[in-house]
């Protein structure tokens, strides 16, 4: 077992917490939250493996997804108070996660053939998806569509992998620090964000 | 052509006629109620099939499908005020429906040898995803996330057929006592919630 | 390169504009309008690729679609203004657009071998989903299911298209013919829904 894929399982599971969080806020019942906690964590990977023709989707052909769903439900329902507290660790996690999956979308077309742009592309479909159809079932405008520098991060973060990977060859290392890109970017947005907020 | 067929034919026509009646509540033209009509009865099975990677997708492959909708849409229209009479048999024939498109989910994806937490998911969302893209394009939150016992009496009857395929080898009564099991749970939930809204 | 295939990247790119534009209007940021313009011009021949098990779908093997729709995205917000005034040509374009697309997933269907009803949903679907997404992403009721002549003039153009390919073989005439059916049908319901709203 690579240290991607644990981080993929782990990273699928910060997803569903925060599709939980959020259907618990829209007052869904245990159902709704268990099919919302599960589409966001994914649905950015299925509609990347449909968009390829990769099917059976990956997640079907993996349980260890499905138990991460289901701990990440569970614990959230547990600690529900306590995951309001935890926001930093959570909003590391969901960042680690949205770098790990834009650079496993990349990889995947890459695989296929595609050119750059598509790879691209797809890397942020993969990373920002789920999200996406989370806020569609429940009836919101996509946060991504509104000001988000989510998307953007993504990207970022992917246009450094295709860059580093034609360099070297060295993909943990590649991945790591177009992770740390994702990373960075959406801190400092985040950052500045907040501070905009304050002077209004 | 076993009966299985013939009662996912007629399914399939009474999913078109809730898809039909709530389109009309909503003041769609008669192009948008066909289309939200179709949607509604070919969507569940539609997403799994394409998660699967079944495709071209089972109804495409299918004139009945096509008459069994076109015949409902038409049916619906005509009979638009005895429809809310017959609401009984409607009721009756829905979720003899959504019991058999969870078996017939869960047949598929044990065909592809998929791990049976999966295959229950396959089965609920056989079932229930029609109604989801319905209410998605009428811009409602789905009613499968606010107060539904339809998802869970799924489930509960894919568990039944799950168990029962296991130890017997006849499919057919397997099936029958599985839909009967959503049957039972869905009749009880609705009373319930009827008398609980008489208490408000 | 035949005339339908440069019609169809032109029809991409127009496509594009609309989602664009609709963002705009919506105030989304820069990164959402081009997502909106992105799935606006390529979610209908998505689906339909999707539903045929045509993967990875079209447009993802063909970079032209994707430099149609940036071009589109640019030229959208440099002449935002102009756009407006220019709205004559927008809808002729987009009326070719979607009689175009509509003869394009017929003919898809067909070389499937899939029924003639099937190829007529699929050639609506290819030349009208896009605009539905588009709709479902912004949080909107989507158009064509409330006061839309847009599908019933595809499948109007779409039924002249197979009956005159079954009498001619005369290919390119047959889709000109079609899509001027696609254009006129447009045309006039435009005309009198405005005459209409002229008299409230």
């Amino acid at each position: 077992m690579s240290w991607i894929y644990i981080l993929s399982v782990i990273g699928t599971g910060v997803f569903a917490i925060s599709g939980v969080l959020t259907a618990i806020q829209k007052k869904f019942d245990v159902v709704g939250t268990l099919v919302i906690g599960f589409v966001t964590a994914v649905g950015g990977g299925t509609l990347r493996d449909i968009l390829l023709g990769e099917t059976p989707v990956s997640w079907l052909q993996d349980r260890n997804y499905f138990i991460a769903i289901v701990v990440a439900y569970v614990l959230t329902y547990i600690f529900k108070r306590q995951t309001l507290e935890y926001k930093k660790s959570m909003f590391l996690f969901d960042t680690v996660g949205i770098g790990l999956f834009t650079i496993i979308g990349i990889q995947k077309a890459v695989l296929m053939g595609l050119h750059v742009e598509y790879c691209l592309i797809l890397g942020v479909v993969s990373a920002s998806f789920g999200g996406v159809i989370r806020d569609v079932l429940t009836n919101e405008v996509p946060l991504i569509f509104r000001r988000e520098i989510y998307a953007t991060a993504c990207f970022a973060g992917g246009v450094v992998y295709v860059i580093l990977s034609r360099l070297f060859a060295t993909d943990d290392i590649n991945i790591l620090i177009s992770i740390a890109t994702v990373i960075v970017i959406r801190y400092f947005a985040v950052k500045r964000q907040w501070s905009l907020n304050l002077n209004v």
